[in-house]
């Protein structure tokens, strides 16, 4: 029977590489001569140039309070490099730097929705904590970004050969740019199979691109338009991805570690999420840049390459499942079902 | 600050049809005129004959140990109609008849995947709960359903004057059947603008249609080909929407109450989620077919028809969000961000 508390294994293992290893072996009867790769052996597999190193000043380090049992609660964000959403992600820097979350809670946590952080006590203008000096309010044209230099690393993606061009209600075309999940609207433009130098964004529009809500993707929570928030209150997605979100509110980052310690929370009662009470809230030690850390304690991680042949053949795995569990291969994936694989480095 | 912390409010108000009412009124200078209904509005205002009410013999009631506050936890399965999954279905009605499930537990949770709950002692023959007599084998035929009625009501749906036709990377066609959401393959069918009476699945392959899974499904868990479960090992589907498993496996209701009892679960330190001491593991007091229980306990709940003009009405606010919180309607939205509204009948 193990076999069948572990299924469906083999779709699960790509979220979990170390599981590869531990799996029992598929009886001979359900195995073709030569089993397919699972997305998890591909990853596995992938060169050591393939994976992308993420420097300590990118990563954002939340210490909850222990758990029940006394447990520690670390979350681990990578911040999005630019051009996206760079104005709040400097907003956010200089929370960190000022040591503003300490003491703060996460004070909503809604079920197949987000689980959110900040001033528990923000709408008690009396009681609200002041936010550091030099925030910027930074524009609702931020929500997407214009850049050829993307366009460049889009359209390469576009051509590895993958299925990682979903179908997609939400963009023209969906896809990954520097290990993140994007919207892309190429608006007329058009790869003739190579890469012009110096490629600059032609006719307006220009081509546009965009973060997508997938799971662990982490937001900042804003006041109704023209308001696009500060980054002091932030959520992370921790059900469905919320889409229709894209372009509507800032995207600045992803958990990649810790998730758990989020969207395993009791759900709140009241209206959205919110704890009823203080003392069901959470509260938060502190969030520090990683790079403020003593060296030792600096967390380091690496990501695959969403420009690799490896993640090629990641993608098109997720997206046709021919490993022995699988009976029906999709013929394709949601970008938020192709998670960019991301590992301790060593 | 209040509305920060609401935000984004009116993107989950959909989720919290009690909400509306109470969310604060949005600042004079952000409203329009006459601001468009939010989906839960349109839910909130939709007559009662475009609810469908739910028989007890169609719903599961799952009763855990309390928690550690000794808060009761229970969870309400809804079952699928015909022709969906009837074989695993039958199943789990003598499961349930049997009161097999009564001391079993929930034995695994794996972050942004499932909940799965059965005999943690399944993969040992000698300790191994035995199964009732009079289960079926079912084939793996049945994880996608062939019937002209099906259909009749796949094209009704397809044609009510909303967006619910969205591209989807798992299916040619992505709608909703009697209140459920599913993949059809219409392969060659033709809507003519009138449904013949007796209309026949004609030409082979017949249109065929499979249940997805969104957020809150719940499947039987399996062995390899050709196995296909008994439906005592069951799963909740509690992150982004496993749609690779469409097809894979026999999906069988959905939870339709107390979902966050298995979603806020801590999650299982070993591979794929499961619990590595049976301590860490949630004990199932009983699970029961809702007409098994006391006419006064039977829990009473109806589903928004989806078949409904209200229903179009919702899944259209759903993809063109134009209530104040939003600033760029999406023109789209994934099947599984369009959730089958169900309420506690009164």
């Amino acid at each position: 029977m193990i076999r069948t508390l572990l299924a469906p294994f083999a779709l699960v293992a790509a979220a979990l590489p170390a599981a590869a290893s531990e799996a029992p072996p598929p009886s001979p009867a359900a195995t073709p001569a030569k089993p397919a790769l699972a997305p998890s052996e591909i990853v596995a597999g992938a060169p050591a140039s393939d994976w992308v190193g993420m420097a300590p000043a990118d990563l954002l380090v939340m210490e909850l309070a222990p758990d029940a049992k006394g447990r520690t609660r670390r979350v681990v964000i990578q911040l999005m490099p630019p051009p996206f959403s760079q104005g709040w992600i400097g907003n956010i820097r200089k929370l960190a730097a000022a040591h503003w979350w300490d003491g703060t809670s996460v004070n909503r946590v809604q079920d197949n929705y987000v689980a959110q952080w900040g001033d528990a006590d923000g709408e008690d203008k009396a009681k609200a904590k002041a936010l550091p000096t030099g925030l910027v309010k930074v524009p609702e044209s931020q929500y997407i970004s214009f850049s050829a230099h993307q366009i460049y690393y889009t359209v390469r993606t576009l051509v590895t050969p993958s299925r990682i061009r979903p179908k997609d209600a939400y963009a023209p075309i969906s896809t990954f740019v520097r290990g993140w999940p994007v919207g892309v609207n190429d608006s007329g433009y058009r790869f003739r199979g190579k890469i012009p130098r110096g490629v600059v964004a032609d006719p307006p529009p220009p081509p546009s691109l965009w973060p997508i809500h997938c799971y662990g993707m982490v937001g900042v929570g804003r006041d109704l338009s023209p308001d696009t928030g500060s980054g002091a209150e932030l959520y992370s997605v921790i059900g469905t991805p919320p889409r229709h979100l894209d372009r509507n509110i800032a995207l600045v980052g992803r958990v990649i570690e810790g998730i758990e310690h989020l969207s395993s929370l009791p759900r709140g009662t009241e209206v959205l999420g919110f704890y009823k009470t203080a003392d069901e809230r959470t509260p938060i030690r502190s969030i520090r840049l990683a790079s403020e850390l003593p060296a030792a304690e600096q967390p380091r991680f690496e990501y695959l390459s969403t420009e690799s042949a490896s993640f090629a053949r990641y993608a098109d795995a997720r997206a046709n499942r021919r490993d022995p569990f699988f009976i029906r291969p999709a013929g394709g994936a949601d970008i938020c079902n192709v998670p960019v694989p991301v590992r301790r480095a060593k």
